[in-house]
């Protein structure tokens, strides 16, 4: 009987070349969990993702699914993953689901979580997994900044250059700006992003926590669709993958 | 004139074989600082270190002193310092301080800090920065266990098996035992350590917090003053050298 899996996923992006399996094969995610399952199931397996993430960055809750024969119970299956699979990825969950279930097109909604680190000098242990400013951010300014984003927009300002999506426009349902001691979290919740669109708004959101620009910049900037007002890219190591809702 | 300069050091000990400098050359921290400042200084330079720490052990505020005739400010040297060690290592602070300050002899007292990560499965983050325990374990009962060691005790018995350093008397200050989330947290303060003290002692601990034993078992154990009654010496990759006191 053929039955469908879902994974959830964790994993530490540092040293993978993104999700997305790759011709002239360097390391990615997508490659090491399809060849471990392979081995485990004697089987060719193509794995399904909520949505590729770029090199560098991580995932707390990836979600992705695949169809197989085998009749080994899921539970099983995850104990067989987590013992062959290099100790950056570990899988959460694994679970049957129905016949229908697509890790990318039932998605109903994704949390992204950039992380900065914002003190006078760089961390040994965040080097990997936040983006370092050492400029003072006013966090209250980000945060009032961010509440322009929230709601459906046309966020063509924040999509990577040279990317051409036809529907630009996204529902951002919600968005919230934290710090902790020096660590500030951003936390965007919506019904799909574009290329790049995290590490976009943060890097816009960064300018106005600067004092580079007032926080209603923001609004001024999604109403111009143009990406050459939002402000910089941010790095890939501060971004998490947080959760995928179905 | 020479002059006499501290630093304050943090690092992420995973890819170094500890501290101290070793003749068949492998990757040490004490050889990656030195060489790094014979570079910027043009001098050969010898490190005093507060303590030296094993494989895979990190600092968040070692201390190393050095002696020199640069007439580097010390705030320069330490982003020179900065600008050319790798990334798995920050000198946080940089300073001038008397001629006869010596970074083990002056030490009154260090803090240590264990990291368990105690969930089912184990986490692609805290890979090199925790010890994993799948077991549940029960951390008032290791806080009950934890407070038979604060004081002055012959902690021989927590001496790594073949030292056989003279006096194994030594004071723990405090001790702290807590709980957020997944992670249980040991901080240990004391007057000094034996080798290998704070991985033994949490070892026996989490024998505690696994029902394995009694708390009132680590009374019983200090008594015995033998290795063979306490627990199993935890990974280094959990331990952190928080803090050096003078």
């Amino acid at each position: 009987m053929l039955r469908n899996i879902k994974l959830t996923i964790e994993y530490d992006g540092a040293n993978y070349q993104g999700w997305q399996r790759q011709r002239n094969t360097r390391r990615t995610l997508q490659e090491m969990i399809e060849k471990t399952l392979e081995r485990i199931l004697q089987e060719r397996v193509s794995l399904i993702v909520s949505g590729r993430t770029d090199a560098g960055v991580h995932a707390r809750g990836q979600v992705a699914n695949f169809k197989t024969y085998t009749k080994i119970p899921s539970k099983k299956l995850k104990q067989a993953l987590n013992n062959l699979l290099p100790d950056d990825i570990v899988v959460a969950r694994s679970q049957d689901v129905a016949g229908d279930f697509h890790a990318r097109f039932a998605a109903k909604s994704k949390i992204y979580r950039y992380v900065i680190l914002n003190q006078k000098y760089p961390s040994a242990f965040w080097r990997n997994f936040a983006y370092f400013v050492p400029n003072q951010l006013d966090f209250r300014l980000m945060q009032k900044g961010a509440r322009f984003l929230v709601g459906r927009h046309d966020f063509r300002c924040f999509q990577a250059a040279g990317r051409k999506a036809k529907d630009t426009i996204r529902i951002i349902q919600k968005i919230k700006v934290s710090r902790k001691g020096s660590i500030i979290f951003v936390d965007i919740q919506a019904n799909g992003f574009l290329y790049k669109m995290v590490r976009n708004i943060v890097g816009t959101l960064i300018e106005v926590g600067r004092k580079c620009q007032p926080p209603a910049s923001i609004q001024r900037i999604i109403n111009s669709r143009s990406r050459q007002f939002a402000g910089p890219t941010v790095p890939s190591r501060g971004l998490y993958l947080l959760r995928v809702q179905y």
